[in-house]
């Protein structure tokens, strides 16, 4: 079928309205009209060739949230009408360790829901910045949230997993001291489910400003990195940092506040490297530095019941698409609060 | 007590004889009369203020290995001729919580067996370049080697612990893949030690050359990391990879060898930073670099009885003191199999 979408057909081109084409479902595919598409920094340095290797027409967006409009023959859990969301993840090998334990995630055959592999034409898969899509089942998630609170749902699906998984993975819970460094679409929603999970959470910002905005998110206390003070009163007291700040970075001003055993964990790849830590600061307090790569399927279905049981959504501003290109500039800038989702019925009067 | 040692009075002069005073035996110390010491490359950084702060006279030696000469009064535990040890901690501040779980190395108030702040005269502590050393019975280990071994159980204390307790931290056992990077005095005691724990142990050197001996210290394979084939053959298999490599170097190299959930524990820190780790590397797999320092009493000891159990000790070079200078510089050119131990009945005749 011929779908409406929004996307780019090279890396210096803005994104401009284009026709795709989705595939009939087949036995276990679900199709799903795609109601809102949050926008990720991901979706940025994908579409403008930031990050190597894309393929064009280039349409981002894996924060998809929607209802399904038709099932394949052998589809059981979704029905038509259905609410439902489609993450980072559209396929992957279903035959491996990894995919074996649902951590699909880490799976070398991943399919990412735009930029990866498929037969479908045009030969890579295309994002939720359209107006509909196919995904299999298996790849699907429900979503328990009240309708109303559909559009601010969909930043959970990258935003939320790749905060929440981590955050789980290195238990963090009640008697936790947990720092959240940075607060953007990552962050503030790291904030929220920290804080929902139990821990006690610090928020690090460079900026004054963003101070009161991350208590009023659930933190208990906002840190602003650049004074000295400030930082050096939380030495050696952290359980667990989640650190969401891609750009390079000292990392050795959040290493030393986590207490021995203590890890810190990037979600963010910078650009270029980071300085290199000091090994020293790991070594006496065998200290870790870690990655994560949003979550599993099995995990992302967790996440999104744990936030609809806590009426966790994404803090959002809603445009049409007609307005990512603008969208963009503001994301750079870190002028939204704090995600970006676009209303997908803008893509009909196209 | 005025005993013979060998230290330095300054960084760049060379150790020679010199008289140092021990304290008379408190209730609580162990008076050891120190039979032989091995040599750490953290002697030679000390004693030569390659690292900051070091205080003269300054003697170097935290391997040591001898038989209890006095004990104090409330001492319960040893008695006079015991075959007994002492590692690099002699005193930490013994009301913390790590110094409550036996995790004195991790002790903000741990002093270190040489260099180490203390009331005993000149101000800080001396080591084991001596003819005798009194040591609480907190930080005394008992060695249940038979005599014969004595000499080659020194470098456990250092060598030994620092590579075992990494090790059983990441939970090296059976079915485990586990890489040790570095043939040297660290690395040759882990190869040992990784092997008994029954893992599958990989050792990797720059050297053709040391593949076959780090297949006779119980290495189950041996890699030249210098060839890309061979480690790429290796890629994404090992759960846990433990770095004794001090120099600056590839850790990229390393960690992309690791599967997911792996770690790689640094237990040397470089003089100038290691080229920056790609953070991409982490994410993917959800991997940490980590670091870990020496052990803790208790498990210096679980380390000790385990090497006793099974006849492990380390590969040694018997020198006598007055070599020490010479043997400093065969270290820093990689000449020894694979650690000095000095004779210190070789004081006497100075
Ligand atoms: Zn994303
Ligand atoms: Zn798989
Ligand atoms: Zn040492
Ligand atoms: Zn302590």
């Amino acid at each position: 079928m011929i779908v409406e979408a929004y996307g780019a057909h090279a890396g210096e081109k803005p994104l401009e309205p284009m026709e795709i084409i989705r595939r009939a479902p087949g036995a276990h595919d679900v199709q799903i009209d795609i109601a809102y598409c949050g926008v990720c920094h991901s979706d940025i340095h994908q579409v403008r060739s930031e990050w190597p290797g894309t393929l064009y027409p280039c349409v981002p967006g894996h924060e998809i949230v929607g209802r399904v409009s038709a099932v394949g023959a052998h589809v059981v859990d979704f029905q038509v009408d259905d609410l439902v969301g489609i993450g980072c993840i559209v396929d992957s090998c279903q035959n491996c360790e990894e995919c074996d334990v649902g951590l699909e995630n880490y799976c070398d055959g991943m399919v990412g829901t735009y930029n990866g592999p498929t037969p479908d034409a045009p030969g890579h898969t295309l994002g939720g910045y359209s107006q509909q899509i196919v995904v299999h089942e298996r790849y699907v998630l429900r979503i328990r949230h009240p309708e109303a609170q559909l559009a601010a749902v969909a930043p959970l699906l990258c935003a939320g997993i790749t905060t929440y998984s981590p955050l789980r993975h290195w238990k963090t819970g009640p008697g936790k001291k947990v720092g959240i460094v940075g607060i953007g679409g990552l962050g503030h929603i790291g904030i929220k489910l920290a804080h929902a999970m139990g821990a006690h959470v610090v928020a690090f910002t460079t900026s004054e400003s963003k101070r009161e905005a991350a208590k009023a998110l659930g933190a208990d206390e906002a840190v602003v990195s650049r004074n000295a003070d400030e930082m050096a009163a939380h030495a050696k007291s952290f359980d667990f940092i989640l650190n969401t700040v891609a750009a390079p970075h000292d990392l050795d001003a959040f290493v030393v506040l986590l207490k021995r055993d203590g890890a810190m964990t990037l979600v963010g790849a910078p650009a270029t490297p980071h300085p290199s830590p000091n090994v020293m600061n790991l070594i006496l307090k065998r200290r870790s530095i870690a990655g994560s790569a949003i979550g599993g399927i099995p995990e992302t279905q967790e996440m999104l019941d744990f936030c609809a049981e806590r009426g966790i959504v994404s803090d959002i501003e809603m445009i049409r698409a007609d307005e990512i290109n603008e969208a963009y500039e503001r994301m750079i800038n870190g002028d939204v609060k704090y995600r970006f989702v676009i209303d997908n019925a803008s893509l009909t009067a196209l």
